[in-house]
């Protein structure tokens, strides 16, 4: 194999090969580390890196036995999840070259699987909406997304095979869709937040970027505990698939339409249940109830940062905090309430469907690295606490990728996943 | 006022006399530290204490203007939140002094309500079964409960009017039973648990101590954000109230059985609308599933000590991730989502109740400190999220405190603690 190209394996392939030590992963890891160096200077996917030690953990790893699923593959892990043995920023100056104790529960179960950390990617600021210095590969002069910036751009840039990023409005779905790679939300409660830093309690939620859906599975077994999300069969049954153009469609771009009918159009020749379907009438405004959860308990959860440091957050971050601080606690509370009856009234929408189909995104990447697109698309499905995966399958009419979301019923990740499975095949084959 | 009894005041009176200037935050302190001093080396509440920090806090929060509810008034954190001024061990030697960066969100919300904190109380490690080494204040021999023993038995013992603590199974009502306190634990996801050592994303809730439901209360609108919880009118109308006896009816002892012949008696002759209610039949086993869930997060969310830290941890805690780790993915998504379920069939009883009322606990304190009592009473609720209040209104027959709990309806908190102070009313008045 060309070692200059074993950074663009899929990190099943790759994991396929290093178990039965017909690569190593330090070889592996040399070829990300190349690429790293030869574009991370214009991407800027990277906010703390450790070449040596790095090569350390793999050089381990290619000694010891095999782990786990994720043997000796190179990951990156967005800089809101706690690591022992790199700096934590959290995107912000408050925390500078901070150093925790000890992992994050979620980095410990990828360490735990074989994985070795690369090195931390670069996020917004706190995971909200002030950017940090992270280019889109396809294009540098547009935005990655946000807030998993450098996650989903060291994935599509095959610095790395897999990263793990964060969701609480759009940041997982969002940068996938703008940077082209498969981004995996999972159900909300089903990965341990231990040692992320917390945003949001209702909307927080770990997830992770691969380039193909298989990958951001085998991250997810491991994520979640559940094996069954990376041992589903090679082709699963065909899923059911509601189409939901959503509530916020007048907001979709040309590509996003022209992606929309794509996909829809080849999938009515081959999927044996598919029909429109429409959010029930009864279920509230789900954008406008997403973002006063997320400004009420952000306000919260910040306490320390808002109260202590001020001085050193964004002006949008301080704005963010001051819209959730004239947010009563009783409209918080009824709006909890709100939110489990809409989860309530959506799931029985998975009697008849498997997976639904949705928009991730307006469109292409925004130009400019000054903001990182809207999240619109996302923030529903977010609140709802429901498993999404973004598909990249097409191009828009810049060339840069574009894609839809398939959205899953709470706590059927393994569903899910086989269904994206199966649409994807369908789409790019 | 004798300075020898201010710290027998409730939270409520003190904050009303330190916001009148009538009383300086800095003599009640003192009143709590003499305490402290002639009681803790008996009874062990704290982990960490420091008295000239505590008193400088004290002296600032007297020179300064009113920052909120709870100004002035002293109160012990459980050390499973962190704090910026004091060590935090999580009750295990493996965080030893820990110092953390940064305030847990929930302790800066009572510091910027102008709380000053004395101290760190004793956890159990981890906050699961291993004890520390409080002792029971109204008898030594005996158990103060867990996970929040130092907090519990702080307030029981007139050492400070309120303290934080957090429940998974039953950490808060239970000490709050066996030492005689009020104990709240608000509606799952209403308090931030950022910068709180975690066990169990679906389980863990912040909550509290005082002496009266007022305390709980004033604790609780600092906590939730929620001011209805601390203005609901002198006199509320009575609540319409379910009498839950629980499936683990057949667990309790003479004494909590005394407690509920009372409390039943009392409240129909007063209470408007009264009436035995049964969990419905199609509920699955609660307190069987809240085991499983909690032993599959808890060996996921102490990832890092599981797995570099095993020969710090106890043999309980050792026997629990054990447990956890054999629980599969796919039954702990099942397990979710019958917890899902059994919530939404459990809300609807709150259309004929406001509160239910059931046993905290199966009888006095137990006899010992090697162990902390049984949660089973308050499995079912933990799980299901719904708030609790204890409330100690009688005697067992060796003398030591015996109470009910009352359970509300999620996101009604407001109302819980009013119903409450209602019937807390009618059974000590």
């Amino acid at each position: 194999m060309n070692s200059s190209k074993l950074n663009e394996l899929d990190a099943w392939q790759a994991a396929r090969l290093i178990a039965k030590r017909d690569l190593r992963a330090v070889d592996l890891l040399h070829a990300c580390l190349d690429r790293i160096t030869e574009r991370d200077d214009e991407v800027h996917a990277f906010a703390h890196l450790d070449r040596a030690h790095a090569l350390m953990q793999a050089n381990a790893l290619d000694r010891g036995p095999v782990r786990g699923i994720l043997h000796g593959l190179p990951i990156g892990v967005k800089d809101m999840f706690d690591t022992i043995d790199f700096p934590t920023s959290y995107g912000s100056p408050v925390y500078g070259a901070h150093r925790p104790k000890a992992d994050a529960a979620s980095v410990a179960l990828c360490r735990e699987a074989g994985a070795l950390v690369v090195g931390k990617t670069v996020t917004t600021e706190f995971a909200y909406f002030y950017p940090g210095a992270t280019r889109n590969p396809n294009d540098l002069t547009r935005t990655p997304g946000g807030s998993s910036s450098g996650s989903a751009a060291a994935v599509a840039d095959s610095m790395l095979p897999l990263a793990l990023g964060t969701q609480t409005a759009g940041s997982v779905i969002r940068p996938a869709a703008y940077c082209g790679v498969v981004g995996y939300k999972p159900s909300s409660g089903r990965v341990p937040r231990a040692g992320i830093k917390s945003l949001s309690e209702t909307l927080d939620t770990p997830g992770g970027f691969g380039r193909c859906v298989r990958d951001v599975a085998l991250l997810g077994a491991v994520l979640t505990g559940d094996s069954r999300l990376s041992t589903s069969p090679e082709e699963s049954a065909a899923p059911r698939i509601g189409l939901c153009r959503t509530p916020e469609w007048a907001y979709t771009e040309a590509d996003t339409q022209r992606a929309w009918d794509t996909a829809t159009t080849a999938l009515t020749h081959v999927a044996p249940a598919l029909a429109d379907v429409a959010l029930p009438d009864d279920v509230p405004d789900l954008v406008a109830l997403q973002k006063e959860v997320m400004a009420f308990e952000m306000c919260r959860a910040l306490s320390v940062e808002r109260l202590h440091h001020r001085d050193q957050l964004s002006l949008q971050l301080q704005a963010q905090l001051d819209s959730g601080s004239v947010i009563s606690g009783g409209t918080h509370a009824a709006n909890l309430v709100r939110t489990e009856g809409a989860r309530h009234r959506i799931n029985a929408l998975f009697d008849r469907f498997d997976v639904l189909l949705a928009p991730s995104a307006a469109g292409e990447a925004p130009v400019g690295i000054d903001a990182t697109g809207d999240p619109l698309f996302c923030r529903a499905w977010t609140l709802l606490g429901l498993p999404c995966v973004h598909l990249p399958f097409t191009r828009g009419s810049n060339g840069l990728p574009v894609g839809l979301q398939v959205v899953g019923r709470w706590g059927e990740d393994h569903r899910l996943l086989s269904s994206a499975q199966w649409i994807y095949d369908r789409l790019t084959k």
